[in-house]
């Protein structure tokens, strides 16, 4: 079994550039990017020292990987044109199912890093990678891949990475929304939002041995009727959505803690 | 300006016991602990090497600062039945303005630790304290002792105490149930919570350096309807909240960052 060694990037964003250069610098030979759009395509073409295209039928079919790093909704369209008899293709989406790509070639899959990229940034380590195949061959190549990349990888099928990404939106899209309204609220007060930057990695540090369920403060969870009311209040300054949300989620903490308030 | 010396500590629970400990071990002396309970209050001052109360008014007059760490609406049922004279009285609340403290002495204060306390764990360096008194000297000298903690101590207001308070319930309570909410799905679809540990700490990282307000990602501020919609289906088999969640967040996400989608 031999490994990957030329890759087609085939999208020109965040995911396609952090991906492409953090692959060549491992030692994978970039052959061909494709993207949409003429400047962007170029760009990443000369960062990777290698061709560009910008029309799908002129994807070499002389390489062993196509990685697929595009928007979500546009993979289907991608993949209903794209014909690679046996070359392995994968998507890097979270939401999209694999089947996707089945018409593309026999050699199929998955690879998606559970992270949030920048352009400008190099891919971290530890990083995990979700991998699924159409066949366990393509299975242990990408585990190497990712293994090459210094990253983590981890098996799981379409459904299970389709939870995984429903619950990364509400651990880090929706969360940092809240910071978003905390720093709001921070700014209105005239002070500075590192008051509160240790408070969140303390907690985020807790998540690394523990579970969030034990270790739910505040007044929502403590029944402090008085305090919350107040808050509302206080709320009541800022955009509407503020106090929908501080009333809705101190709902949800009391739903989900019912027993253990009983207690 | 002498600085304080013996310390009386009002309360005995987690706030009262790492504040206490941490005191004691910076080489102040605490001099007497006063609890509602008597087995809980017995504990602490064991744990502190001095002598306990369970009524107000047995606390001796013979100290220099009076901390009072219990719960916010058991403090000015606290401070009406508390006379200290000149000698100094802070609480450690951050919702509770500092005049509920005026009636017990002419010297009277707050000192909030932006911190949330677990009974068996160390202060911890670094740890911003609000500071607020009624006069200059107490000012700086609730500084010193903060600093002897290895805290940061921050001057403000009671209005921005209260303020940063409420953004702590966003930064803190409610990002925590978020979590668990992520932890619920991910639990459902048998996979670990560590997957998602390495995104939550490259975010926090970010927040370091940048405000939320510049790396909202996801996909309702993307608009992406597609994904949005499968999500909400996904959610009708968990509590009916976390759905209601969903939705509000989304939309919240869309109407702070209306006019960057316009753009």
């Amino acid at each position: 079994m031999k490994n990957y060694h030329k890759i087609v990037i085939i999208g020109s964003g965040n995911v396609a550039t952090v991906l492409g250069k953090a692959l060549k610098k491992k030692g994978f030979t970039i052959v061909q990017v494709y993207g949409r759009k003429r400047e962007t395509a170029k760009k990443l073409s000369h960062l990777l020292n290698c061709a560009f295209v910008t029309k799908l039928s002129d994807i070499t079919l002389k390489a062993d990987l196509y990685i697929i790093a595009v928007k979500d909704d546009a993979i289907s369209g991608i993949a209903s044109s794209l014909k690679l008899k046996s070359k392995t293709v994968v998507h890097t989406s979270g939401s999209i199912p694999m089947d996707v790509l089945k018409g593309v070639s026999e050699c199929y899959g998955v690879l998606y890093p559970v992270h949030g990229f920048n352009k400008n940034e190099p891919l971290n380590a530890g990083i995990p990678f979700c991998i699924e195949s159409a066949n366990r061959d393509d299975r242990l190549k990408l585990e190497r891949l990712v293994r090459k990349l210094k990253g983590k990888p981890f098996n799981m099928n379409s459904v299970q990475r389709a939870k995984l990404h429903l619950a990364a939106v509400f651990a880090n899209n929706f969360t940092n929304h809240l910071w978003y309204i905390a720093d709001t609220i921070l700014s209105d007060a005239r002070l500075p939002f590192k008051l509160l930057v240790s408070l969140a990695a303390d907690n985020l540090n807790k998540l690394k041995s523990s579970h969030p369920a034990q270790h739910q403060t505040g007044p929502a969870i403590r029944k402090d009727t008085g305090v919350m009311k107040k808050h509302e209040q206080m709320l009541k300054k800022y955009p509407a959505e503020f106090g929908s949300v501080y009333k809705l989620l101190s709902k949800s903490i009391q739903a989900v803690n019912k027993d253990r308030n009983h207690k």
